[in-house]
This record gives structure tokens, sequence and C-alpha cells, in this order.
């Protein structure tokens, strides 16, 4: 059950410019939504990243080519399979989807960045794609876009969006955006799918500062599993059709206004997957500070956040601060002294000089585990860095539903 | 339950030279037996290896301490409580214990290693202990094997015993190892407790290259959940009552064919500990070849063999080799090409060429997916080096033992 999330779609304030539309093709088994194609107007810019695995998807590969080429008039996107590992073959059909959707907007292929999530070395279903896409263009409107979220979903059970209108300098910005992803979810890049648009006026240079920035703070900062996916991708779209002056210096009090609202509404997303993670029971932020450096505090967040042992303890509601600790021992952080290490469940301090603290108490800790919402805060007092990143528990659902996926 | 062990111990062969003698002392709270003497004759020499995490547990530093200053007459192991996180005062009851048993013995308290395992952070129930090391004691013999392997088992399912006589020109050589472990259980050093016994003829400093080879081999190259744990250890101590001449050169021919044997014991015992790893139903080899160095393999083969998706997949008996390549892909390997990879499960190619083989069928991936014992070799054809990690599956018994553990 996802962890503090509503079922209920917020507010959806549409993008001026963004055309979504989607259709049951039949790639899932099930019958749901499947595939979505997302256009946009003339003069749109569009930024992107990508996973890092380097065994990562055919639609990719292929994204990163066209983006390369072209500004995007189009996203395509397919939930259902992954068109990963799926040789040269796979590489065919991504551009052959490319083409067809190329075909039914007018124009050229280049101009269109392929999508695919779902199960990893099947072959993309290519009838079903070349039939659904019809559909799909056909079903397209600026206010589809809880349509087009349900046709990204996999093992979501409740779908993420966020949406608002920011006034900058009198100016109204609309910031609408969707993100997928709940399992094989780990930082190195944006670890799901994301799609965020704006009608903001930007160049594309400063539109991808902005996204790079920003994924690294939220999608980036997330973990459920520490598997990175092979397909994982985040785009940012400026439509540039509100009434504003083009955005073009990061230095600039607007930039930075709306570089913040991009971060907390990626973050927000971010945080989303997390509470949808497979199998969440409990939703957790491993805040670490006090660190020489950026990698040396993420080291330590991650070492805490991925740890079974931890995350099963969670999963209990048991606050067994021991395991923490061994995990944060193991982190490999040089010269650690574990005699300035503090560590708190929530406000409760329940480790100091190198062992439990001494006036904590089971039942404090026990009370900070009741919540559905655990934070824990790691002080490693030896530096100035802080880094934060949210992760869930380990429950019987997740072995379940990952040995359950294929069957 | 246990992948393909017998609930049964082996033939044990005690060595000459060593006593040992165990007792409920009632520190865990089931009663069992969780007290440990394990007592040297005068000149044995024992070489030793720790755990790396940072926060280590008390006795690890205090046995670190002693070994530094003495040869050890005896070994003291607890279960049920793992003295660690436990502050100075962890450090006061760690060398306490040593005391009352030097006292016992008539020896020095330099001449006595502390060992714990269990539950973290809890003090040590000091009177317990007094009390139980006099029974220990009384309790010594040289064929108490296994009530000391009972002694020092926490989650264990079974008991891990590996004993031999080999014969090297013509010379007797006894060994007899013992080891404990199945959950926070990771390469960094021992990962568990692991106590060998020889009668060899062998120098120390000899000795100690041994162990830390065989270690490096075997205890490391075993992984369950990635948590190293703050109290792992592994001894191995040489009685010098074999009639053989003094082994002293690490080029020797005898010397190679013990410190082979040494390794193979480890090897045995270091599988056992995973074929027990907490909720197994699987037991697993990740083979990686053709990297172009120790370390690369090794990221390759933790990946995989850490990747809470494939290792739900295992559980599942899900052939799901498309989890195995994207662990592969997000390991790190720099400039990995994705399309000279191979992978095989058991004697099946499954990945060529980028993708799943063109003549693999789903069916004879599920055959070997039904056997116990799975073997995953990856080719990454680009190199020399070789390295091989054990694990095992992730089922819903590894998140009910680890949930409910203090409870």
């Amino acid at each position: 059950m996802p962890v503090g999330l509503a079922y209920e779609l917020p507010e959806i304030h549409p993008v001026a410019g963004v055309y979504l539309g989607a259709t049951a093709a039949k790639i899932k088994k099930n019958g749901k939504t499947d595939l979505v194609v997302m256009e946009f107007a003339p003069g749109s810019v569009t930024a992107a990243t990508f996973t890092t695995n380097a065994c990562c998807a055919a639609p990719v590969h292929v994204a990163k080519a066209h983006l390369a080429a072209e500004q995007p008039r189009a996203l395509l996107i397919n939930s259902g399979n992954a068109n990963a590992a799926t040789g040269e073959s796979g590489m065919v059909n991504a551009k052959q989807t490319c083409q067809w959707l190329a075909d039914e907007l007018g124009c050229e292929p280049e101009e269109i960045l392929p999508f695919s999530t779902g199960v990893i070395g099947e072959p993309l279903p290519m009838n079903k794609i070349q039939l659904g896409l019809v559909a799909a263009v056909a079903d397209r409107a600026i206010d589809h876009w809880p349509h087009a979220m349900a046709g990204i979903m996999t093992t979501d059970i409740v779908p993420k969006m966020v949406s608002r209108v920011i006034n900058i300098d009198g100016h109204d910005i609309t910031i609408t955006g969707m993100a997928k992803g709940s399992g094989m979810i780990h930082p190195n890049m944006a670890t799901m799918l994301g799609f965020v648009a704006t009608d903001a006026k930007i160049t594309a240079e400063l539109l991808q500062a902005c996204l790079s920035q920003a994924v690294k703070k939220s999608f980036n900062r997330i973990t459920v599993d520490g598997d990175t996916s092979t397909n994982d991708a985040c785009t940012l779209t400026a439509t540039q059709q509100a009434d504003m002056p083009t955005m073009t210096d990061a230095n600039s009090p607007q930039y930075k206004l709306f570089a913040a609202e991009i971060e907390r509404v990626m973050t927000e997303l971010a945080q989303m997957i997390v509470r949808d993670g497979e199998g969440a029971t409990k939703f957790i932020s491993v805040e670490v500070n006090g660190g020489e450096s950026e990698a040396e505090c993420l080291q330590v967040a991650h070492a805490v956040a991925l740890s079974p042992l931890v995350k099963t303890a969670m999963f209990a509601s048991d606050p067994n601060w021991g395991r923490i600790l061994a995990a944060v021992g193991r982190a490999g952080v040089k010269n650690l002294d574990i005699n300035r290490l503090q560590i708190f469940l929530g406000d409760v301090c329940i480790v100091r000089d190198g062992g439990r603290a001494s006036d904590y108490t089971e039942e404090q800790g026990q009370q900070v585990m009741k919540s559905e919402d655990i934070a824990v805060r790691i002080e490693l007092n030896r530096g100035q860095h802080s880094e934060t990143v949210w992760t869930c528990d380990f429950s019987y659902d997740y072995v379940k539903i990952n040995a359950e996926y294929r069957s």
C-alpha cells in the first residue's frame, strides 16, 4: 500500500502547447492503458536525462541520438515492455515506432523520443504499437494528462502527478509533471520515467541545466532496492507559451525561482515513487549531516537506505538502531570516529558516545516507529556537508511482487 | 530451510591440543548453549582476521589488541549478545570477561581472545557470563567440538563444521573448523565467526599468511544481504602437535598443499553459511570470467549477487535473465560492451549479442531454475581475470526472520 499517498489526482493544470493522447494497445497483459503520445507545439524545447546503466535499453539509445539531432515534437511512451536487452532488433523496432508516429504527426522520425518501461528482454509487439499509435494520436487533448499518466504505469499502485501555477514577476507559469516507478529504483540518473512540462519561456541550454540540477537532488536521491533500471529517463519540456520574457541567465532571480520550483516538483514526484515503492509500508528519509564531502554523506545515506536489515526492521516497526549503526560502520568512510557519531530517529537521539544514547528508552524509539513516515538523521560531526535520500521499507509484499512479476 | 545441507554433523576429528567446553549461560533467551571456551595447549599459534566495519564491536578491539601482545591460550565466545555499540562500558566488559577466564585457566588476560555474536547494543549480562565461565571451563574436552558449535550459533538452523585428516609427505595433519552466520553477511573480512584448528607445525607468520589468503577466497566471497557485521572474525590455530617438520617456507610444496586444504575447508564453511542464509531456498554461485581485473569481476559478481530483484526472481525459480543483465549493466564497469557479454544459467546461454540468446527457450531456463543449486556465469570477454562469489535467494522468510529477530 502506498505510504501516505492519495489515490486521487491533484488538480491538474494543462500546459499550453502540450497535447496528450493514450490508448490500451494490449501491450500489457491486463488490458490497461499502455501507449502514450505527448506532443509539443512547434518552438518547444526539451531537456532530458537518462539512465547510466551500461546495458541501457534500445529506446534510451534512440532517444539520446534523436535529442542530439532535433528538438522533439513528441514523446512516444509505452508500458508493459521495456524493449531492453533486445539487441539489434530492439534498436530497429524503437526507430520504427518513431517513424510511424512521425508519419502520423507529419514530422521527422528524429523529432520523436521513444520511451519504454516494463518487462526486459521481450521483443516489442510491433503490430499492437502500430495500431495503437493511431488511437493514441486521435486521443490527443490538452487535458488528457490523467489518461497519459495511466498509460505509463507498470507496478505502480497510484498515479504520480504534481501540477501547479506559480507567478514570477507577475507572469503565471504552469508546471505539470508525471512519473512512474516503484521497483528497480536506485539513484544513478532518474531510476524511473518522469515527464514534466511547463509553458515557461527559457533557452534550451538553461532548461537542460535546470533539469540536471533538479534530477540530481530529487530522482537521484531516492532508492527502493538499489537496482538501477535500464530504461530510466526524465524529460522537461518548455513550450515557451507563457506570457513572459525568455529566461536566459542562470543567475537571474527569475530563473532561480523557476529552477527551485522545478526541483520541488521533481522532489515531490520522486518521493511519490518511494511512497509507492513495491511493498512499501514506511517512507523513510535518511539525512546525513556533518560529512567531509557530498560523496561521503551519500555513501553513508545509501548504506543505511539500502540495508535489507535496516529495511526489514523498519517494516517491523522495530527501532533496531544497532542495524543502522552497523550500516553506517560498513559504509566505507575513512577514519570514521564512532564516538563522534550521533544517530536520531525522529527527534530521539538513539546513538551517542559510541553506543546507545544513555537517556534513550525503547519506548521512545517505538513511539517514532509507529508513524508511517520515519526520519533517520545521522550526524557525522566531521565536516559541513549534508545530503538526504529517501527510501522505503522491505516487506513480505516486496518479495511477493518481485517473485511473481512475470507469472 | 538450509539448501542442500545436512542437519547431521560430519565425522569430527579432534585436534590434538585443542580443548573445548560450552554451557548454557542464559545469555540467549531460548536457554540454548551460548558460552564457549576453546583452550589451546602451550606452544600453539593463532592467526586471525577481523571485520572492517568502522563500528566494530568491543570484543573485536580487545581481541586485536590481545593478539598483538600475546599468543592466545584460549578463545572465549558468547552468542546471544554482540557486545557491539556498547561504548566504553562494552570495552570494560570485554576485558573483564578475559580476566575471569584467565583467572580460571591460570594465564594472563592478554592470552584470551573474546568473541561475541548476537543482538547489537545490549550490555553483556556479566553475572551470567561469570557464572557460565566456570561451567564452560569444567566442560572442556578434546571431543567437545559439537557442543562448542552449538554454543556459537544464533539464527543458524544447522551447525557448520568441516573436519578432515590429510597426509602430507607421510605426516597426518588434522584440520577441524566450525563457523556460524546466516544474516548480516557480506564480504569485507569474514562476515561471520569462524574458528579453525589444526595440529600442524607452522610458524605464526606463515599461519597468518595462510589464513589471510584463505579468507580472501572463501569467507570474503560470500554475501547474503550485503550487510557487513560489526563482529566478524575468523581464527586459525595451529597447535604444533602433529609429527612433522615445522613449515616455514611459503614456497615449499608441503605448505602449498596445506594452504590449499585450509582454503578448501574455509570455502566449505563459507558456502555452508550461504546455504543456511536467512530464508534461503537456493544456493547461487555467481562466476565472472574475462574481466580486466579482480576488482571489476567482483564488482559485477556483487552487483548480481546483491540485487534484490535477481534474488527474488531466484526465489520464484524464474529465469528472469533481464534482471541479471540489468545488474551487470549497473555494476559500474567502465566501457562495458553489452554486445560482447554472455550470460549463462547453468550450461544454458541466456544472453548473447546484446540480448536474449537467439536459441534460448524459457523451458531451458526453467529447467535450470528447478535445482536448489544455481550457477550464474557471466563472460565479460575483455580480460583474463575470474572471480566467484556465493549467495542465496531472497524469500518471504528472509523478511520474516529479520522483521521478527528482536521480538
